[in-house]
């Protein structure tokens, strides 16, 4: 009993990581990508009067992931354009959602059961980008583990770890923040799925990789729904994290080295208040502003 | 007699498609793409204080397109380099432009009948860019429309598409605008004529690519000799797309959206005038005057 | 007898240009240039708050010149990474420099006895990578000089040319300056070696090339060691630099053109004093702040 219960298991695990994700699935994916530009402040503004460059951006949402790993893999960077029937279908969902005649199409995808189930699909399909990156990269590369997680995390975190070359297409630029030092959740998890699946690439990990798949699918998707619908920015490793990350790199109150006040001035550097008093009046309200 | 009129067109089109470029057509795009190096604000003074500087901006602004290309097609980014005939004249250029003794021959290419000769001679290298960087395109994705009309494009318009880096190597950033957002004819007329000669390499135009060579050179000659002449910035496509533009993508008036004005701090964004109110005295001012 | 201490040096430098670099050279190389991310104003802060983040900037300090070289030569941006060795002891030195209990490591290195003979090291380090990235230049474009000079300087220099990209990664952002435009002496030694090694790969320069990686490497470590020991800024070349660039880009004071100050608002720009006297309270004394 118990044995056809795993064996069940496993193909259920093996056929859904068989599932093709065009178009259903990648439909999602270009829907909440482009959402998310949509929420971006500005965004609708630019739509009308740019929309070329809201285009790009929109692109840059849904295939970004692409462009990063194909430039750390030496590759052409456009590549994946060449996949006409993707672009066509994440162009239209773009023109469909900026600017279908009364919003009908934006209302429809943001009502939140709906918005769910687009957000989980959405996770499917990051997930096995994850590790089809990493299968790819492990082709290239056999004992590259460092390549190996850094195409599978690029392939999971998409636009967001290129949010500031994003942005500055959109006329908008934040130096001060990045996604590496301020990691979201979808980052992290990318981050930590790419460790996984390269332990399992490696067969360090003694698991297949549809199990792999399908139990990664299942947390991602559980976690992401739950912070959509809570609208929620914790994330779960939090926890881990506050335990782990003072043992490793000590508490975050030190760090005063003589080195550090000597050099040239601090100006746009993550420094403590103190310092940001010596700016004049003008920039310190900005910048208070920005870092809020 | 019409049959012979057409066979003389047709060869005339072709043995222009024929010509070499370099080093006379080449000679006349380096001249005109460092000129407007140095009409830059700051580049005289750059390239005394900081020659080398000077010269990479100058490099960028003549062989920018090609390194735009290769980015996107995955090739070595300073493959032209080595060309180094190219770069010698090119570098000969830039020294005559900005060091010649009495400023001599900046003043002789400035002479508005010799600049126009340049500036037609410019465009008919434009052209032959644009349709090489497609067949090129053509020859790794037979089927890749969208990589044809981004390799012509960015083969077409040059350093403009990568300002905001040439502006940096400068010193120099404007994070505001960028050529996306505010394209200029050159950008424009190039991204139109890469869809045309997309649609000739892909057979859905039914014209020989020479004969769209010649008749896309007569009109970008004619553009952008008579926009030169008259300092003029309008656009001859003005027009269409103040047409098209409206019933495609709104009227521009619209777009306000509840999510746009909840979301973090709108700095940097095109937002209306009332939201930089908020902002410190010293930066508004700024601000003000870079958004001239 | 002369014969024999020529055939003696031939061969000390012979050996010595075959000295293994891993993995006591690169060890040096990696607690420099990792010194030298420290001594970054917020670098400690950032390593406390964001490992991650340090962590990146720490890869760029030590493996920058790899990801340059492979970005011009179009191969992939993190092919260095396959060396996990490599990888995994500019990990472990990182993580010793910023965290090392009471900063036991840190102090160490920066003794200065000690940290001269690490600052040493490092210089053999570069002037290999400069001799073996025009090698692998010259082995793809036989004829391409510019292109061997390129990646034999950026191979020399490192991260210094993608500083703005390495300070962006920490939150940092200053647009006024580039390594371009302020050249340190490595830098510039890195270019002039460049140009060296490319006559000498080119039968040009008349000298073996071990005899010339041992001539520069003198060379280097000797002024190195001495700008290290003496905290000095200035640069070798300074005499030679202030003798012929008068004569070849003029004095430096001219360069006042009409053009200049008609154009777009000369924001951001390296203008003179005046113009910034326009700007806001709070932005002018934080430009003058960074212009320090």
């Amino acid at each position: 009993m118990e044995l056809l219960s795993a064996l069940s298991l496993g193909e259920l695990a093996l056929s859904f990581s068989r599932v093709p994700l065009f178009p259903v699935f990648d439909l999602s994916y270009f829907i909440v990508s482009i959402l998310y530009l949509k929420y971006e402040p500005g965004a609708v503004e630019l739509s009308r009067r740019h929309p070329m460059a809201s285009w790009l951006c929109a692109m840059l949402h849904c295939f970004g992931s692409y462009i990063l790993a194909d430039l750390l893999l030496g590759e052409p960077l456009i590549d994946y354009f060449s996949n006409s029937s993707s672009i066509l279908l994440a162009s239209a969902v773009w023109y469909l959602i900026f600017f279908c005649p009364l919003d009908l199409f934006y209302k429809c995808v943001c009502f939140l059961p709906v918005k769910l189930i687009f957000v989980a699909m959405k996770e499917v399909v990051r997930v096995r980008k994850i590790a089809v990156g990493i299968h790819h990269a492990h082709h290239h590369y056999h004992h590259g583990w460092f390549i190996m997680i850094a195409t599978g995390w690029v392939k999971g975190s998409g636009v967001a770890l290129m949010s500031n070359l994003e942005q500055l297409l959109r006329g908008v630029w934040k130096p001060e923040t990045n996604e590496i030092l301020r990691m979201s959740f979808p980052t992290k998890a990318s981050l930590y799925g790419a460790v996984l699946f390269t332990l399992q690439q490696t067969r360090w990990l003694p698991l297949s990789k549809a199990s792999l798949i399908f139990v990664f699918t299942l947390f991602m998707v559980s976690c992401k729904v739950f912070l959509t619908a809570t609208h929620s920015h914790s994330s779960p490793f939090d926890a881990l994290e506050g335990y782990v990350c003072p043992l490793l790199f000590g508490t975050g109150s030190g760090g005063d080295h003589p080195h550090n006040h000597g050099a040239a001035g601090p100006l746009h550097s993550p420094l403590p208040a103190k310092s940001r008093e010596e700016l004049g009046e003008g920039s310190r309200k900005k910048k208070t502003k920005k870092a809020d």
